[in-house]
């Protein structure tokens, strides 16, 4: 038995998974945002206790604690380096909650806890060369090379939103102008839709579903955007497949369709990468931090 | 002992390498332009005793030739699949060369020789996460993953040049508008530099280093585009090295001071990957091909 934990800037959310890497006990409880890391590590500590006792597994039958957290981590040492949205800054997290625990403790960023995730049980189980993007307020991902997570050739991971995809265009919040997450994102759909009162990025889509000429616009070129951005990435890798995950997903064929066709086109191969919808679902975070548990 | 061809739409270079990966003899003929795929194999052949003797060698201390070719390869059938500078499609140059040769053959794709090369014996030695980028009439390079060549997720290679740095912009003669090749290659700096009378690449560069207002501001932009190009594979990868080739690193630190400062700049994690220029020189394509004999 495994025990993963996800910790966000909202909620913390963790889990306790089996040897057949199925989530048989879950919860979450809000993030204690302004309260200090201290007040994290208690309500991440009740939470194993509850969850644990929830799932009727003897404590000395969890063999280890796996931590997904949005941002940089060092494995080796056992550091949070940054996670911004969590106050964490060079936070030995490994060392106050093994503290808590009393078990061994592994420290994932959450879009690579997600990828395990993917690559275990999801869309890109069996793939040898694959990628996952996620649709979010930005862009993240991770990536399966020779079968195995990657964690960047100097352990830094992947930042695969600050990929340039329109030199010295739209201004991306990490300082540089034409990242790919300034085209790619929920929030350029929604930044492009305010100007026609769209509420979010579903409400853009049902526009444009329904039409409206405005939302069309905006989204036909968010899926020429997208199109070119992870056909950079097939044109680099040749992957298998790529998964996308995150809300924008849910528009289903709507958005597949067309994407697939204009990723076809600029793929430089005879025949194009595989592009699939993520399905690991939303526990992806717990599950993928449960997987690094050895 | 191995034998390596270099064959290129100009010139057909080949070489012997030692047990100590160097050179002992190389040579090269002009490629039969226009004459058939026969004469091609009658040109290699005729090369092949030529340099066998030259170096002195026993011919049966060849243990088996590698081939790099400007194209697509099927290396298990030992195809050609496309090699359009070649005049090769589906073109089974394995078995015609081995018939020639009586020996086994290797088949390889020109940028990824050259790639195995640089981290052999080059400026990429030593590393598990590298890139060459090759700066030519396009864009070319090869990926060092795990400490061996990457021959793509599914076996077509890299094609970094066609990763989109611009989306919508300059046309690309592959059909797809905004490449990172319409922007990074010489050919980029030849045609901008044409329309104020320069020459070629290196005479926009000379005359950018002498302060002429336009071809300095061409240059600028150049390297804006290749610092967000290069900047995007680190923040995707994270590698430890990229070398750049081709005649362009001839501006020396006049290219390259700007250039790490723009890519350091665009690198999202802490440090950045290093940006060496390329160094196993113009024999890489041989000594590659070489390498590929096991």
């Amino acid at each position: 038995m495994r025990f993963g934990y996800d910790i966000g800037g909202t909620n913390i959310a963790a889990g306790v998974l089996d040897e057949n890497d199925r989530l048989i006990a879950k919860g979450s409880v809000r993030f204690p945002r302004g309260c200090g890391n201290d007040a994290v590590i208690d309500a991440c500590a009740e939470l194993y206790q509850s969850i644990v006792a929830q799932a009727g597994v003897a404590p000395e039958d969890i063999a280890g604690v796996g931590v997904a957290v949005p941002g940089s981590v060092d494995p080796k040492n056992g550091i949070v380096i940054d996670a911004h949205n969590l106050g964490f800054h060079h936070t030995p997290l490994r060392e106050m909650l093994s503290a808590r625990t009393g078990k061994p403790v592994y420290l994932i960023n959450d879009a690579d806890a997600a990828t395990l995730a993917e690559h275990r049980i999801g869309a890109l189980k069996g793939t040898s060369t694959a990628m996952l993007v996620t649709i979010g307020t930005g862009i993240g991902g991770g990536l399966i090379l020779n079968g195995e997570l990657f964690c960047g050739g100097r352990g830094n991971g992947t930042e695969p939103g600050h990929m340039v995809l329109c030199n010295g265009g739209r201004h991306c919040t990490c300082g540089i102008d034409g990242c790919a997450e300034t085209y790619c994102s929920a929030t350029r759909l929604v930044k492009d839709g305010s100007a026609f009162g769209c509420t979010s990025a579903k409400d853009l889509v049902e526009k444009a579903k329904n039409g409206e000429k405005e939302a069309l616009d905006v989204f036909e070129s968010y899926v020429d955007d997208l199109g070119s951005y992870l056909a950079s990435i097939v044109n680099l890798l040749d992957p298998e497949k790529i998964a996308i995950g995150g809300g924008v997903c849910g528009a289903g064929s709507f958005l597949l369709d067309p994407l697939l066709e204009n990723v076809k086109r600029k793929c430089f191969f005879e025949t194009c990468s595989e592009i699939v919808v993520a399905s690991a679902g939303n526990d992806a975070g717990i599950i993928g931090a449960c997987l690094l548990v050895p």
